[in-house]
């Protein structure tokens, strides 16, 4: 017997079709917000994602050469191969270009509970504003996803790192050293910061801007406190965000500087969405304002975005007991009687299926175990068909009363629930 | 800049959003049949892929080491998988199971015109029943996939494996050599043939079969006159999965005794579905019935099933003009026309984004630019938000006629076509 490759796993037909319903779900909010799908190749030139994410991304890739040498790599995200498109084929397009997404990723990573080397991932792009109010829709786009799924335990934060960069700038540290800053204040590194070759002030301040979190007006006021008047830039930016943010309804969020997400081309709005019941790998979803097209020859042009992790989405909408309901169950098995009602029951298949989901025995089983069969498969209609019936009468028989009742064929579409 | 990898590419949003209206008649079509749908990783180890394909597989497989030195390659196909995943998952169910799939999958092959290294695949397996009626309501199932698609200038050719298997029975030929000279007639290795230790008789009766081409009548009347009576078992089978393919309604096709598909585990039916007008690339669909759940480990089991090239059907469907219309434009664009407007456009958009889809102008531009870019979109609808209209009240531009009417917000989702 051969076995999935270790990390990753088969879906079945029940937990998948429930799968597609949230997928379905998630493809109509974003198409309601004006977002279009996108599609990419599952694997990229291995340069593309290390000039997103650093040679760093390297000890997670599936990578390997293709027989010219050429070398490739799984994509491990899909923010890297949507803006890539966006630079190749969409540039010259008017904008703002709204783009959505979701597929397979691949992470070489110590599989755990709820991780997988193969994921999915749901995300949009919102390519070509800088608008607080463009920003906030995103956000909003993200937290709408999640009430459409049926969520509600979930904490929204928001942090911007453009407040950082101001006051970074303000101690005239230069662009390479924000970044490093920021990467390690992403991988809460505190020592690492202690040790940079940055006055101390500065690193005061940045321990304690990092540290804030909280409400709306006590974050503001402290922040209003903190900060120099000519490094407030950022901060002003900020409250529009979440002043428009509000108009979009989104009411239920804390803010927290500490947010960074790690990457370089992050710029200024930053937020992430956990799942409060999901334990330690809670995170369902990661976004904010970025840079990324310029990165990638695009000249330069501001982005926000996020992406949902599909699979602890799936976990976050079983811990909450939502998940949608989807039953792709045949609605009829039909069983003939005799290899002569077999012929009957083909044509009447025919029909039926050009209404409803219909299922036919097709293995000359006897009734009693063609009707255990549909049993056992939980098909909720049986229809009998026996070669002396007259020619458009049939049994249907309700699989969870065990009611019988002679019908016309034509009938049948419409006793069935 | 960063292109794709060579033989992949992007698939916009226009295009995605008809091969997504396609792939949805084709699971609808699937599920209408009783088939319910699986998902398999993206690779697979690569003993799978070579158990069933042999070792000359591997050179057309995107194949590598993960970090511990697994060696796995991505997808070729995928019967193999899902052959798999039944073993694995779904050997102790009752039977039969009937499974379908619509991935992608990968093959380092020369780029050709509709022909990627990254393409899509959708197909069904029939497993655990060796009935003739079986075998042909697999085959109806592909004509009506087609058929629901809205294809018409394709030709089904039907052969049979199984009468070759029983001529060369006949003449005391082993299976091993049954399986060679069956992939060189699949290769058209006549020569090959020509060239092997079995007796000439044998070589001058097979290739006689292997040309016999024609309607049903003529077909069966050439082979009852070459066939000893002790070698018809898989003719008399072949009649009555004809019979019973007539009966679901296909009635259009040829049969074909040439068809051979190849690979060992093909044992009795086998059948291509071409599409006239593409040209040399112009098969759209292969199937027949095998036993590959033995060579996975899971005991003698027939099953049947075929796979459609879906980017091939996407290039029929473009060559009979029948692409399935979808239209994921949004439907409406909102532009308010100052700043306050804007506060009350985020309102309405939350409102109609309810109803319908919908897109703001979140650029900051002005009503004439941000028409042209509704125009330039092809947005059917605008809907112009303004500070000083009272409350509920908004202008509704027919972006078509020009025409403007000023009416309730509630009233915009009816007054939309």
């Amino acid at each position: 017997m051969f076995s999935t490759p270790r990390g990753t796993r088969d879906i079945l037909s029940d937990e998948l079709a429930v799968r597609r319903r949230a997928e379905g779900i998630l493809r109509e909010t974003f198409e309601r917000y004006g977002y279009r799908e996108i599609q990419t190749p599952i694997f990229e030139n291995i340069e593309l994602l290390t000039a997103k994410s650093g040679e760093e991304i390297l000890k997670h890739l599936y990578s390997f050469e293709d027989k010219s040498g050429r070398k490739l790599a799984l994509r491990p995200e899909l923010s890297a191969p949507t803006i890539r498109l966006y630079v190749n084929e969409l540039r010259h397009k008017s904008k703002p270009r709204k783009l959505y997404y979701l597929e397979n990723c691949f992470r070489y990573e110590r599989p755990q509970m709820g991780r997988y080397r193969e994921f999915w991932q749901a995300g949009v792009e919102f390519i070509g504003s800088t608008k607080p109010e463009a920003e906030a829709e995103v956000i909003d786009l993200a937290v709408k996803c999640l009430e459409n799924l049926g969520l509600s335990n979930f904490s929204l934060s928001i942090g911007h790192l453009g407040i950082i960069r101001d006051i970074l700038n303000g101690y005239g540290i230069e662009d390479k050293m924000q970044n490093h800053i920021i990467s390690l204040l992403d991988k809460g590194e505190v020592k690492g910061i202690a040790e940079l070759p940055i006055t101390d002030s500065a690193k005061e301040i940045l321990f304690q801007v990092t540290e804030i979190k909280g409400g709306r007006e006590k974050v503001f006021k402290k922040l209003g406190s903190m900060l120099e008047s000519d490094s407030r830039k950022a901060l002003e930016e900020f409250d529009e965000i979440l002043s428009f943010m509000e108009k979009f309804g989104v009411k239920k969020y804390k803010l927290n500087l500490g947010i960074a997400r790690g990457l370089d081309y992050y710029t200024g709005m930053v937020f992430e969405i956990h799942e409060k019941g999901l334990g330690a790998q809670n995170q369902i979803c990661g976004g904010g304002s970025y840079s990324l097209v310029k990165l990638f020859g695009g000249g330069e042009l501001p982005s926000s975005g996020f992406a949902f992790g599909f699979d602890r989405l799936m976990l976050a909408l079983a811990k909450e007991k939502r998940l949608p309901s989807s039953d792709k169950t045949p609605k009829i098995f039909i069983i003939p009687t005799s290899k002569k009602a077999l012929q009957r029951a083909i044509g009447i298949s025919k029909m039926l299926r050009e209404k409803t989901s219909c299922d036919l025995e097709l293995m000359g089983r006897k009734l009693d175990k063609s009707l255990s069969y549909a049993d056992s498969e939980k098909i909720p209609y049986v229809v009998i068909v026996k070669d002396d019936s007259s020619d458009d009468m049939v049994i249907l028989r309700d699989m969870e009363s065990g009611d019988q009742k002679t019908l016309k064929i034509i009938e049948v579409p419409d006793a069935i629930k």
